[in-house]
């Protein structure tokens, strides 16, 4: 049923510009209507009982925030007493009902999110997510062959993971199940009998954890750096707020100590905000009176992540000198507890994810 | 939305042969809830205040008869609450939920139904149904140019018209208007400013009601004639039963008076069921030791309707003698109380229609 969502909020659009958000809820809440029934016709047709539920159904309470509601609750006890049946019970994910009875939906990473939800509610031992890929890889194969699946990855480095670009779960799935304690697995939808990657929580207590998990990339990004600005309180606002006003996402922020007064501002949005955030700034430089701006929109992420880094030193030193060995040049860094990122030339993407997943031994266990 | 039920059962059946109808209700009632929100944006979008409801939501409570579900009670309260705050209530129709929960379809002429039984629910001083057509009308004006679009119709003549062929109104929903005492109209989606017909009841009491509100025609019939069936009890069903127990519905059924210890019974069908019909009874005609079969498929039904004729004597006659004027022989004859139909060669149905349109006066008012 992939691309319905899409369908019909076109839909809606062709009626009214700005559809009415309940309106939409109502309607793009269908999708996953049709879902459910399929997925129980087919297993009944395997011979299997199941039954299908709707979020009011099952009475998933949200929010009244339409289109992007946050779930406060789920009433298990139908589902429980199915189950007890021998019901195997499909639940529409991505959508829920507000205390008046209006139908909700759950906006982005919606679907995986009910999925958790619903674990915790059933105090489940494990929520289990089929995508189409057969768990976490220490980077992508396709860019280095000897990529290795990840038996168990933490809830913090997932969030690392997923968030620069490895793309397996839905980001917020993986903090609603941080915040609840639920125990994830990624497994393949069209492979039998594999493990999968577990989400493990830290005091899981994996002592001989890797002190890396895996190299993620990312290259949607584009850089912009305002060049002479003043050193001063509040200038950061200046330059960011008219952006984040406009709906643009930024995701590195980068500001070095400063010099006669002056310092250099970079950040990274999407490439496809890029145009849009330079037209958005031409008034914000000219009234803060900064030397200009210099950008570039072939730029690429890699990140190396691992709780590890935390009580391990040089995992930056061993990263800076393995891309200086290939003549890469870094062009922005930014760090975090678990995680450390670089922005490089496009170009290298590939050649530096490969030679950071050897360096950090990622293709032995 | 036309046509979006027939792609979701058929989505239905690429998934499970004879879908579970449980779940085919959740799928199907899908189309509705789309349809209710794109009118509630486009109702926004001129500038009124309109809220879209599920059949769940207002609790248009239903029996537990999957994809055939009858209405039992609505729960007018919010609806109610809503229209007094100056809201336009948009409700899905063909849809509802059962004692306990689950998701029903009303099948067959289920959308109009739960506009008559939200007028009922709500007591509203009438119930309008828009359509194609601007009205009821004395016959189809495509065959008789003069017809004349009717101010009202009884629940009764109604009936007998749309069972005959003038599709205007799902005849269920005529029955329950007719159950629950609800003055029907229909009008045109595609006019402004008509009247349209409203259907009333017979205890409205206009005085100067018309013998005859109108002729109906259908040609998607086929005549099958039994001859020298044996004249005893019992011979209809022997007969009518292994068709009915086919799923072919009989329409006309005519016997006449025997002599010599045979009769001939002779019955319509729908013309898809024709063939299916005539091998059905080859085993019924040897086993009851019947003298043979005839029958045809190029006949067509004209049926003369009014309660009028219930007080007024002559109007068969006038019926006969009008089709005799013209050479067109009557094949077959059945009656109710406010129908004469008659079976004729399929070639003369247009004229039939038009002479007998003519006869009756019904171009005037």
């Amino acid at each position: 049923m992939s691309g319905e969502t899409n369908r019909l909020i076109a839909l809606a659009k062709e009626v009214q510009s700005a559809p009415d958000p309940r309106e939409l809820d109502v309607m793009v809440s269908t999708g996953e209507q049709v879902t459910i029934a399929l997925l129980s016709m087919a297993l009944k047709e395997l011979g299997l009982r199941a039954r299908s539920y709707t979020g009011a159904q099952v009475r998933i309470l949200t929010d009244s925030a339409h289109t992007r509601a946050r779930i406060v609750s789920i009433d298990e006890a139908r589902i429980r007493a199915d189950l007890d049946a021998g019901q195997v019970v499909v639940v529409a994910g991505f959508q829920g009902v507000d205390e008046g009875g209006n139908i909700t939906t759950l906006g982005r990473g919606g679907s995986d999110t009910t999925g958790v939800a619903l674990a915790a509610a059933l105090q489940a031992d494990e929520c289990q997510i089929y995508t189409d890929v057969d768990g976490v890889y220490t980077t992508d194969p396709r860019i280095v062959p000897e990529a290795r699946r990840l038996a168990t990855i933490t809830f913090e480095e997932m969030l690392e993971m997923a968030s620069l670009g490895s793309r397996v779960l839905q980001i917020r799935s993986v903090e609603f199940a941080g915040k609840y304690k639920v125990r994830l697995r990624v497994l393949s939808s069209f492979e039998d009998g594999g493990e999968g990657t577990l989400i493990t929580f830290e005091d899981d207590g994996d002592m001989e954890q890797a002190i890396i998990s895996g190299i993620a990339f990312n290259r949607d990004e584009a850089k912009i750096t305002v060049l002479g600005v003043p050193d001063r309180p509040g200038i950061a606002y200046q330059i960011l707020g008219p952006i984040g006003d406009a709906g643009v996402d930024v995701d590195m922020i980068v500001q070095n100590v400063g010099h006669d007064g002056l310092t250099d501002f970079s950040f990274t949005v999407h490439r496809n905000d890029y145009r849009k955030t330079l037209a958005l700034l031409e008034p914000v430089v000219k009234h803060i009176q900064a030397r200009g701006v210099v950008s570039g929109d072939r730029i690429a992420k890699v990140s190396v992540v691992g709780v590890g880094m935390r009580s391990h030193a040089g995992i930056a030193s061993t990263m800076f000198r393995t891309l200086a060995e290939e003549g890469i040049n870094i062009e922005m860094i930014s760090t975090s507890e678990i995680k450390i990122s670089v922005v490089i030339d496009e170009k290298y993407m590939e050649l530096a994810v490969r030679v950071l997943h050897k360096a950090f031994n990622l293709e032995s266990a």
